[in-house]
């Protein structure tokens, strides 16, 4: 089944558009599984993938009936050498075998044949053994051109994965180079419109195609202008939540079916017992704030989006 | 010691630009090597990461005292999931045992802690175990903003490491976003101008600072300009040989003296015994057809380019 309709029904059958960000830092997790992984003994690293892996795994329990999708965050797991993106593979495949869309976050570009390499080690449809890192979908970067997306696409295509372009990302910097316009427009809507152009020629059915586009929260001006340039993309939707977006800020990414869009929380979600409405749940019950997180962000995108689709 | 110091000396003394790119391919490699990594069994991942590592490690044996630095693709040791990596981390050792510079081309780039996971993931000075993928020098894209680069020039900073940041690629599609042009330039000028700013900063000898630049060789004109616009940005051109540059197309991106670029070639060099001048030595002679095409690059670009400071 294509990426956009297993992504549509998962976000049907979730009743929500809540993504969540799997970002493992050794620095905030809880102290019980850190000394557990310590416990286990070896090398530094593989005791921090323990750990990782660990925490990812957990929090993937807590979420699953709860959420259509995961996006882990590859450079954290790369920080720990061959152990963490070990650790980044199982992540992976047990999200996915408890039925969670992955959305593998590694913003990777490159031309041609490197590109084709990419694609392989990541992207895999719904067979578990068609990527080694298999994941149902990948973030890239578009800055070398249309054509070196293209062996992402090929290969999205060719195993029923999808794809997420940065068209405009959330940080404070992000219009330097991204908001250069010509008299074509700025460099985000005309990526935006080479990604409308590859998506609308896919759509088969859910009205989206398979490769969407990463617009950050920071802006719902542009989100709004963004979603109605690329009315066949799925949109990823970062800066919710500890990035300082709202439910009410990212409203415009999604359709009036409630659909077309996911939206993430990192932090917000994995770290809750750290800080914010669920830290009352403290240190040893942080899967439980994890879980009121989850109910939280759930309820506040029910509130200010449209859902008529997820309701009905 | 500086990346900028470190790069300089090892350019001067083995009296040449040269840079080989270790971009592995299953497809390519020599049968002799795959026969004898089937052989040693084991999953097929593994068998292939084992074929790749050695592939590489005889290489890095042939070229090591004739050229300043290689360039291993990240991209086809991820292909090969976790084993893949790990014998990038071994290549990447084995590199800098033998005196060689490391550049990883992984073309990173994300925004705040997760840039910095990645530096902390790849960049290192002289120090072995600085990182777990302990590279030189790392790829970086520079889409998001300067402000998703600080993170890496940090680190960079912090530990002796190098940054080459994509500004003007190779592939035929470049201009497509890079060449989107405002009233303060292209793209590809106004990152230029970004990078240039940071490295002039950090200069401290050599003429050059830490943070470098990818500029493609296919387009020689903007080379030249692109020289002039970056006086302080060491350069890493890609595009040499197999993609269609030649050593006089590269010249501009040379200073005076012979330095402030390498250049890379990767297919040309590591698969001469498939085609082109040494294809003569055939399948079994490979090392042989690397040793005589690293020779023959290292004559074309002491011919076509300044070598000054590299003659003296």
């Amino acid at each position: 089944m294509m990426f956009s309709t297993r992504l549509h029904n998962a976000i049907v059958a979730k009743k929500t558009a809540a993504l969540v960000g799997l970002d493992p830092r050794w620095g905030q997790l809880p102290k019980s599984l850190k000394a557990k992984a310590e416990a286990g003994g070896g090398p530094c690293y593989e005791i921090m993938a323990r750990a990782f892996e660990e925490f990812c795994l957990r929090i993937i329990d807590v979420v699953a009936d709860r959420i259509p999708a995961v996006k882990p965050q590859s450079a954290f797991f790369e920080e720990l050498g061959p152990a963490g993106v070990h650790a980044l593979q199982r992540v992976n495949k047990a999200a996915r075998e408890r039925g969670l869309i992955v959305i593998c976050d590694a913003k990777r570009g490159d031309i041609g044949s490197t590109a084709e390499a990419y694609a392989k080690a990541y992207l895999a449809g719904e067979d578990p053994n068609a990527a080694p890192f298999a994941a149902d979908a990948l973030t890239v970067n578009p800055y070398m051109g249309t054509d070196t997306l293209q062996p992402f696409v090929d290969r999205a295509q060719e195993c029923g994965a999808g794809l997420y372009v940065l068209v405009r990302t959330s940080n404070p910097g992000s219009g330097e180079f991204q908001e250069v316009e010509s008299k074509a427009g700025k460099v985000y809507q005309q990526v935006a419109r080479a990604v409308e152009q590859i998506s609308a020629a896919q759509e088969a059915g859910t009205g989206y195609g398979n490769v969407g586009a990463v617009v950050g929260a920071t802006y719902p001006a542009e989100l709004t202008e963004l979603r109605q340039t690329m009315p066949h993309v799925p949109l990823l939707i970062p800066g919710y939540g500890s990035q300082g977006g709202n439910a009410s800020d990212v409203a415009g990414g999604l359709d009036e079916r409630g659909l077309g869009a996911i939206v993430n929380s990192s932090r917000g979600i994995i770290f809750a017992y750290q800080k914010g409405d669920f830290a009352h749940f403290g240190e040893e019950r942080w899967e439980e704030a994890v879980s009121a997180a989850t109910d939280a962000m759930r309820e506040d995108l029910a509130t200010h989006t449209a859902v008529s689709a997820l309701q009905g």
